[in-house]
């Protein structure tokens, strides 16, 4: 792909930081793209955490993100940077959404992609049709709430439930590479960290099964259930060698920031790391350096700053640059949190490697690294921590 | 005014990022000026949020505040910069309170002021008096609390008070452009987000006026009665078109920080745009992520970095940086925040304009932006937003 | 010592910005070394605050404060930088530990250093071996809570615990210059500032005891034995003239960050100040912001970023700015919280005097300062500070 960075060796373009804009990434956490051309109206609630209209008289494009969209984007669609939003849409339209679907997943660089299926799952493509548009591999990580919520839809009792779900836990998991719990979305982070006693499953499942059905709705959000699926989530990935990937902070108003802070799992944390299983902290803005905190003290828990760089754009080398502070580089991964909008997967890949290259380039330049562990800390980040704590991919 | 930025266009000088330089910013938070001249104790307590001497052997000069008002102050009181503190406050008496006041208000170069007139209303000037001064317009923004306070200062009963209350707060912003809330200084954002009930609020008022009779001071730190003139303020402000402001972090010792974390208020967000009113979150340091962060999932939260800049002085670009990260440019204000000491009025001006043009520049520099974007933001945050939220200033 | 900071004027080397790079400083926070040489597994766990091995197939050496150690520390054991970690430990056990210890000691440019024994301390060299090995005055820090810990040990009842206590804690500052409590570590800072009655400490000393006794480790971990340490340490402190240190933030898995933040202190720092009592906060990362807020607002708090440096590296220098973003220039101290490692003393030292230069000379670049206040801001930093509010060092 192209970026700013030109390598500095014409004999090894890959030498030292420029490493950093050739190699592919693993994309260890996005979801699927919507496959078909959408209206300028849907895609500004899809380019905002608001998920609704900008306020009157303004747009969504007047912000970071979609000033960085403009910045780098246009291109890709044969339009000049800082095209005009309407000129974009029409381009896009014109193109249609398989094309532009196609140009912005190749550009992105990306080796494979590990995709969350949990999250509207109708509108988006799964991770077989993501390998067809992309050609690269796309693998699945299981949603722990929803899985839940949809063996409430296909009927179970309060003393059905927790067989149910650990058996269709463990179905939908015989392909996966990992697990993923939004419990930053459904209250937060300051739970009890053990695990609730059987009865106390059943009672709370036949309360929430009940109140799902009165409302015709079934959101996993009962304190109990959460904790339940945690803990089953977390015998099944200890005893399959799969990690359990947390959404952490950044996200749209359905969660309370200040309960995302992600050093309130400290004692999950510990009684993972007692059981073996690997956590990985998704997103963490504003808590990156929270997060970069517990990788350092806790061996089983990895982060990254996914879909944040999209959203601060011209300031994302920042973010990056905070996350390189205090975590091992041994605890930091890749991933572009990209729903829906192709220009996502794109874009963070991009920010991700200019910046990282650049920040390395500064390193050397006042002798706090060399080439040779500069292109090692890129490689680690890139792919090979993902390699090392998920299942073998082949 | 003057600045380190020069225009890059002698053809059109206020093209792009330089812009910043010399638009007109309103400044939509800040107080009266002290009208007289101030000794040098006074005036050590009027630059440190501490509002006492600094420790023995030390002076507040030597404070990030002190050393930016030594480095840019001067000149206009027609001295060297970093003269020494006592030729600065010589030449201060010399000239006399209000020849100093009109050099550094006029300095400033704004449109127009939005004065909250709620915090010793008595020891500085009305907005009449700073339109006076500055040659500029002057808006009124009306102290929720401080309106309570005055209601119990006349005398009112248990039963009395939510009548007398919500009359004088409607009278008191018949003339005025937004309400202000501390709040944060009175027990902070961690509150139930709901209304409290007419007999909540008669039982809690006689409890509070028998409180402040007793101690002869009545100061509003009922957390029932706070709750009350939020949703008071909110019905009014739904009423009028009024905006509300609130403190958010760094202020005096009289506010617990960990309290002031706004998101802490996200229910009460949440209902406020589902009545249509816009929340104005003021300071925000340290948690000026987490305001970017409202404002860019809540459509009606706005927020600044007012009076921030000031006391980070020579590392005010950063703050102003964070500022850019996340939010929306429609979603960010100018403010000063000067409370009585006049050169806080320009140093924040100053330090804003030279840090968003550099940003801008160095956004352009690196492809993030272009010249026609930069100057569109720069005009979203200095006037356009205020003008869009407040009501007509005409 | 050598930085990468020149003297810009050969008749006056240490002037502005570059006395940072000369000027003794005085590290008020640092721990005793080990004496011995030490394996390579042991010293891996000594430079994570894991306290345990790297997951497999990885090294601590692989982490920021490892490529920062390899950045700086070879070439004072005849070593070039980014040498293999194998290398390294090969040459520092050839050298053997008293002549690795010497060499870092005596380049880390220190005057003197206070020194906290309340950490396993039968593993680490005392104040008057930790003179030897530098050669300059080593002063000693008491721990409250091991004080407490010893009484228990020595053996003591409920009713006999508090006078016990005090008159230990007592004997043992006779010669000390400073106190330091770790309640961050014991449950963190949202305590009751009060202080608890004589009969409470009595039956919490009791249940205590009795606890340690069933366990055969007495770790002071009480509620309120713990506040009544702050109490008779505030009392000792009163009189004695001396200050008192906290542990802040970023330590090990012991902790729970969250609970750390240094503002839910504020009630028993403001009753600090009341008595006259200077509290020094130590580390703050990630919540240094927070600690500057306080150094505002109170004037009896200090604070420093010991340690953080380190963990830091490539990226300290972010760590440093922020810590003079807000806090008075009189409220900033230097130090390493440097423990065995000989590196650690060093690498702070030169991170901190190489940033400090770099900042301070970019202050006198942008017109925010100019050589003379930068130059008082180093000398306030790096000792000025420290002998107004520690008892003299005579």
């Amino acid at each position: 792909m192209s970026t700013a960075i030109q390598p500095t060796d014409a004999a090894r373009p890959s030498e030292g930081p420029s490493l950093a804009a050739e190699i592919g990434l693993i994309d260890h956490h996005c979801h699927g793209l919507v496959p078909q051309t959408v209206e300028r109206a849907v895609f500004e609630t899809m380019i905002s955490e608001s998920f609704v209209a900008a306020p009157k008289g303004t747009t969504h494009f007047d912000a970071p993100v979609g000033l960085s969209l403009r910045a780098v984007c246009p291109p890709l669609l044969d339009l000049d940077p800082f095209c005009a939003p309407e000129d974009y849409m029409a381009r896009r339209a014109e193109l249609g959404g398989p094309e532009v679907n196609r140009r912005f997943l190749q550009a992105a660089g990306l080796e494979r992609m590990l995709i969350d299926t949990g999250f509207r799952g109708d509108d988006i493509m799964t991770p077989p049709q993501m390998h067809e548009v992309s050609g690269i591999p796309a693998h699945e990580v299981v949603r722990i709430e929803a899985v839940a919520e949809e063996v409430a839809r296909r009927g179970t009792s309060g003393e059905g439930f927790a067989a149910a779900f650990a058996a269709e836990l463990e179905a939908r998991c015989r392909e996966a590479v990992g697990l993923k719990s939004i419990l930053g979305y459904r209250g937060g982070f300051a739970i009890d960290p053990t695990p609730p006693s059987a009865t106390e499953v059943t009672e709370a499942a036949g309360r929430w099964l009940a109140r799902g059905e009165a409302s015709g709705r079934h959101r996993m959000d009962d304190p109990v259930l959460l904790r339940h699926g945690l803990w089953v989530g977390a015998e099944l990935a200890r005893s399959r060698g799969l990690p359990i990937q947390f959404h952490v902070g950044f996200g749209d108003r359905d969660l309370r920031l200040h309960l995302n802070d992600p050093t309130l799992l400290s004692d999950y944390l510990q009684a993972m790391d007692d059981i073996g299983v690997d956590i990985l902290l998704l997103h963490c803005y504003p808590f990156h350096r929270n997060a970069g905190y517990l990788a350092e003290v806790f061996p089983n828990v990895y982060f990254d700053i996914g879909v944040v760089m999209n959203y601060t754009g011209a300031m994302s080398g920042r973010i990056l640059e905070e996350a390189l502070e205090l975590a091992p580089f041994t605890k930091q991964l890749y991933s572009s949190d990209a729903f829906g909008v192709a220009e996502f997967y794109y874009m963070q890949s991009r920010l991700f490697r200019q910046h990282l290259a650049r920040i390395l380039d500064d390193w050397i330049a006042r002798g706090h690294c060399n080439a040779r562990e500069a292109e090692r800390i890129v490689r680690m980040i890139a792919t090979d921590n993902v390699r090392r704590i998920y299942p073998s991919f082949d």
